[in-house]
């Protein structure tokens, strides 16, 4: 078990790109509620299972076990509820902190956002100025949240 | 992925008793409904998450991960609803066919069910004279079940 405190944020602007490669992801869950989450996830050539405990404050606990590719394709094909998250994953180290930028396809498209991992909820870090809006906690950006309700449905796309 | 196809049955005496030691079994289900079922299982020394679909006549497709003890008792103590199963298992090979009886605890105490799991759905076995009646298919003997209505709350009690 690991514990995963995170922030989450938009992107104020398009200066990341370029910084990393894009990794495809897709992902789906056997189970989403406010108590746990059971994801499927394939990430490139690699594949997960993955539960989380109800988030408290920018923290969950994780349970993370790495599984067969064909296993996750199954699930995900048999098992797994439609719509799934589609995305593409940039990791990019800023001043020693890895941030993961997380842009969404299908009926999440139009959606960035930006991950920090941080070793507790006070740690302070440095702001790379293509951050925006912390939108951690709000429960509308959950990975699980979006397969139920995507970007797409609540999203104002008035300019 | 495997394919588990088992039949399930009750007992019709106690002669299988010393034929085998008991393990103790103690598992709780982090989903269960009639798409799929993610179990968490401490078995002995041992611990598995395992996922299946939906049951097909004696068949389902059953994805199982052996995972650190700690995560379970975590993952059992925090995030599984209760109540949960406790039971012991007796595992018994009759003529070249494996048997594993399930003596239930707890609210379900009183039950022991026999499940013999087979290469396909017409194979013939010899069947031990401690074998009752098939249950097989029957709903509210799944294990996932009988978390939610325990055996005592409908078992029918009278001599």
């Amino acid at each position: 078990m690991a514990k995963e405190i995170e922030r989450k944020f938009l992107l104020a602007n398009e200066q990341w790109r370029g910084l990393a490669e894009a990794v495809p992801y897709h992902q789906g869950y056997l189970h989403a509620d406010r108590h746990s989450t059971v994801r499927v996830r394939i990430a490139g050539n690699e594949a997960f299972l993955t539960i989380k405990g109800p988030t408290q404050g920018a923290s969950r606990n994780e349970y993370e076990y790495r599984i067969p590719i064909d296993d996750a394709r199954a699930m995900l094909d048999e098992l797994c509820p439609q719509p799934q998250i589609e995305k593409l994953r940039f990791t990019i180290v800023y001043q020693g902190f890895t941030w993961e930028i997380d842009e969404f396809l299908g009926q999440n498209q139009g959606l960035i956002v930006a991950e920090i991992e941080l070793d507790n909820e006070q740690q302070s870090f440095p702001v790379p100025e293509w951050i925006g809006t912390e939108v951690t906690g709000d429960s509308r950006y959950y990975n699980a949240a979006l397969c139920r309700e995507p970007f797409s449905t609540w999203h104002d796309h008035r300019p």
